[in-house]
């Protein structure tokens, strides 16, 4: 199938996958590469194999996006198409076309960014919905924390990429304490049910956390202050982050615990080396595709009829 | 420069400029080639030459993306980046920072869909902005032509693309009588003033219409209707739309030639040949990113002072 290399010992979604139960972070080798078969090679050539399967997958990935496209185009009826963000509420289980949702997760230089680039960018961009979260506008603290993300939510038929989450509200919101500890603990379980929400809106939910090192990051961190062009990738206030690393980690070791379900598991992926990371990702979406087990959508019109028309407008 | 060949006889913003004062669309060959360099070669070898070139394009459109991107993130200031769509009137001129939105018009099988795929796809999704525009709905109707317009427009520091736009106000609206023509008369100077406002709220606006054969449309209508994977992009009532290609040339003429203004001009890219397309547009696209200007944001912090804080946390 187009040259694309399967991973090794099983499923990037059997390997990766964490939660629920127990997780230590501490014990997952950021620079680990698993599932990597022997085809990659060896040494510096591994990274120049795993570009270009990324490449291969992307395609493949195009392909099922189409599929999902289509399928939402069908449904919708004739001139449907719809780009406009549709709210959760609004899109009932059943019938109704699947929707795929990426849900990407780091440490600051985690490299979320990048895997969109490679990743998502070897999809077709029309069948893309991008959100980033940055902090809450004082509109969005009007409203309760899923208020943003179910506005963000991708059509039907489209491929959404969170960059960055409600994840935020159990971490960033708990390590700097913005709000009470009764109100980020009872959060685990309102994001399970929405999830739970989503798997039932067909709304199929992977959520990825880009794992990397605390020397990676150092090093991430000084080529944005070394390199001009990186410049504006910097926050001083990323240092203090930084400073509380620790306290993130744990953060995000309760998330995986106890938000990592069927309905929506969490996969870690080792991210230290950026061309493991975008392989990685590129498997859970492909393989996170073929089990959706999609296909083009009948034609809704008589294809004679139509063929007969067309040529009796003098088109040959 | 990374081995893109520039196009002969001039810049494809030159050769394919319409507008304003007459355009006759029945002079223009859909088959030509304008700007095309010998470099390409002959006969088949072309295709592949300008595939390859609309790659290395798409390398450098991905370069002034980030540029663009990067100086609207540093004006948000910490965190401040949002990729919810930003109302026309909130972003003032002067300092404000820049958006560059491609508008795309064509015929039905005209492309539209292929030239996002393959030239936006060029770049990185993280930046781009694309939305589609099909019959307007319900509550659209409410309001005035351009209102879903503004709430499409790319935030600062996006480059977005219209996969169709407000000029269906003044083709389909017009041919299909849906508006009186005292109504969609009108709308040329208002389009006008929109796109004057627009150049003055620093967004860049590049109309493009994909100028495709009446006989090339009749066999891409027959492939639709020949691959079963492709019947979901057919519809009957395309048919129709085509039985009254004559009256669409009219209206596209029209719009051309009077909404050509300096302030968002219109091209006119010869589309029969999809290999040509994308290199055009590609072109077109890389010609106006490159007369911003763009640069990469200074940094507003201490470089030094942050370098130093980085090492004492003991990054290295």
């Amino acid at each position: 199938m187009s040259g694309v290399v399967r991973p090794e010992d099983g499923s990037m979604r059997e390997l990766l996958r964490v939660g629920p139960g127990p997780v230590d972070l501490a014990a997952i080798d950021p620079r680990s590469t698993p599932g990597l078969p022997r085809a990659a090679g060896r040494g510096s050539a591994r990274k120049e194999w795993a570009r270009s399967q990324v490449e291969l997958i992307g395609a493949e990935l195009g392909r099922q996006q189409e599929m999902l496209y289509a399928a939402a185009q069908v449904a919708a009826g004739p001139g449907g198409a719809t780009s406009a963000p549709t709210q959760a509420g609004a899109a009932l289980a059943g019938n109704r076309p699947r929707r795929v949702l990426l849900v990407l997760q780091a440490m600051d230089c985690g490299g979320k960014d990048g895997t969109v680039k490679r990743v998502a960018g070897a999809m077709n961009p029309l069948g893309l919905h991008i959100r980033s979260f940055g902090p809450p506008t004082k509109q969005e603290l009007r409203h309760d924390f899923l208020w943003r993300v179910r506005r963000a939510l991708p059509p039907p038929g489209y491929v959404g990429v969170f960059n960055r989450s409600h994840y935020e509200d159990v971490l960033i919101a708990r390590v700097e304490e913005l709000v009470d500890e009764a109100t980020w603990r009872a959060r685990y379980e309102i994001i399970n049910d929405f999830e739970r929400e989503l798997a039932e809106q067909a709304v199929t939910v992977v959520k990825v956390m880009l794992h990397i090192s605390h020397a990676e990051q150092g090093e991430r961190l000084m080529e944005r202050l070394t390199d001009p062009t990186k410049h504006w990738k910097y926050n001083p206030s990323d240092l203090d982050t930084r400073a509380r690393w620790d306290e993130y980690q744990d953060a995000y070791a309760e998330a995986l615990r106890r938000c990592g379900t069927d309905a929506a598991p969490w996969f870690v992926v080792p991210a230290d080396r950026k061309w493991f990371r975008d392989w990685a990702v590129a498997h859970l979406l492909r393989e996170t595709f073929d089990s959706l087990d999609l296909g083009y959508p009948a034609a809704d019109f008589d294809v004679e009829r139509e063929r007969a028309r067309l040529r009796d407008q003098g088109s040959e």
